[in-house]
């Protein structure tokens, strides 16, 4: 039974996973995002009390957190952005001390989109594949590697951070302070940012969101899809310039956008055949994700279970698999 | 012994390495590129006899090509974009027929950038890091990977194509197809045309090249600053690009182009503090590439010894490396 924790701003969630990646039991808190540091470990540490009162805790064989980002997986210390009072927090030392974690244990820790990305490795649509990209397209953008057969998590685990690429260099300034950013063109937060823009508004007259978005646009409104247009565009050009630099077999998309479909894929996949155009970036497949709310708690399994040498999850595969 | 061939527009050249990275025997041809396959065949294989007459060939223990690309190392073929006779063409096999060479030896096949990069990991500016992007500046712009302490060259040996990722989606058309990739803007023949498009002209009233425009902007010249201001912006956007996918612990800088110095590295890194600037893609040195002529045969002899077993060419080495 490999325990798994998910750190995010709006929950705090834990399960015990099996060996075959499916989720055995479940708990879960509202995040309290505004809180203490003390307060939000207090959440933390019910959860774990939640795993603990059930028979399978006692075969724990490791443990794995996914959490907001950025996380440094060196120093065990996460500092989720929308979580302000934890900076630098030591989660991992903290959750080691829970009386139930047994001694010796150590939590891996893993951010949440490369956590996303282990999950989707293990048992959804990048199973099998050797090197995959693996999104997530939501009020932010995120993403995760596979190189090679494994998580290619980085020194610090935050590699495949690719909604903070630039890909256009005289673009507007990100709140990260670089320009052009990724996640200013293709986030949910940007796509109905844009869709006002240019004159907008939400059909029901309700807050201004990518779904809303999503609604004109299948009405055939001309501004809202062009915003989709846009967001496909930029998610293009960093893909090909992702697969320009680690050559990837499969292109993974998930989150609340992608769920947009055809929406958001249709333009991702016209725009991909203008900037991926050398031989072996060329008609790299694009696919949406296929674990939902489980994949952070599937993928902090998979990394507790691969820093123990445990399982499967992060096995190696070779060669090129088509969608 | 390792043995190495290096196959550039230019020239072809081989030669004899011994364990420590350092060329023993060396043979050149020029490179035939305007002939047929079997003209530039033949040039190859008198490199090939070259060696072969020296004792040291005796000892040989493996052999490595490096080409110029694009390469498909599955296949064993080569296209280099400069030989237009060769398109798929076997190198691989038709290096491996050669008499001299010992039967049951397979040749390794490897980009050129990716040679070099490999080079500068065995006994260069990136000797014992374990993540590290180095880039060759130069008529065109390359690149390649370390990560984990080891060369990733992708599936088909073309990973680290740095030169094609695109910087500005809206930018200029390349010859690759795509937009606003970096050699556009940093190539040497980019930064010679974009000064010439603004007004500059050769001080000697030769050819327009890089070298020329380094020499206008050490006298001041605006026009000719501008062009390295623009390269150096460029190559920033897509290190740090590159830096937040993968989590670089350095960049290493070499190509003719990169013989300008402080011309050329000054905007970079004063860019670079605007593009990279997450925790952890913030002050990653960027140090110019110590090997010269050499790193492309040093580079093809790593990449034997690698795909022998051999050497310890492909060492892996943990933690950040600061320059």
């Amino acid at each position: 039974m490999y325990g798994a924790l998910d750190i995010g701003g709006t929950k705090i969630a834990g399960a015990l996973v099996d060996a075959e990646g499916r989720v055995v039991v479940r708990s879960q808190r509202p995040t309290p995002a505004r809180e203490s540091a003390d307060v939000l470990m207090a959440a933390v540490t019910s959860v774990v009390d939640d795993l603990a009162a059930y028979p399978e805790w006692a075969s724990l064989s490791c443990l794995g957190i996914g959490s907001a980002g950025p996380v440094d997986t060196v120093a065990g210390t996460v500092s989720p952005v929308n979580i302000p009072a934890w900076r630098a927090f030591p989660l991992v030392e903290q959750v080691r001390r829970h009386p139930a974690v047994p001694r010796g244990m150590k939590p891996a820790l893993i951010g949440d989109a490369v956590a996303m990305t282990a999950a989707e490795h293990w048992t959804g649509a990048a199973k099998g594949v050797a090197n995959a990209l693996c999104m997530v397209v939501s009020t932010g953008v995120g993403g995760g590697l596979i190189l090679g057969g494994s998580v290619h998590a980085g020194t610090t685990g935050n590699a495949g951070h690719i909604g903070h690429i630039t890909v256009d260099q005289n673009g507007p300034v990100c709140p990260c302070g670089a320009r052009g950013c990724v996640e200013r063109y293709a986030s949910g937060t940007a796509i109905a940012a844009h869709a006002l823009e240019s004159g907008w508004a939400p059909p029901g007259g309700g807050p201004a969101t990518a779904r809303e978005v999503e609604i004109s646009a299948r009405g055939g409104d001309p501004r809202a899809l062009a915003a989709f247009d846009r967001a496909g565009r930029a998610l293009a050009a960093a893909i090909a310039a992702t697969s320009a630099l680690v050559e990837l077999d499969l292109v993974v998309v998930g989150g609340g956008v992608s769920q947009a479909g055809e929406m958001l894929f249709a333009p991702l996949r016209h725009h991909l055949k203008s900037y991926a155009v050398l031989d072996f970036t060329r008609d790299v497949p694009v696919v949406p994700a296929e674990l939902a709310l489980d994949a952070g708690l599937i993928g902090a399994a998979a990394a507790g279970a691969a820093a123990t040498g445990l399982s499967r999850a992060g096995a190696y595969a070779t060669g090129r698999t088509s969608a």
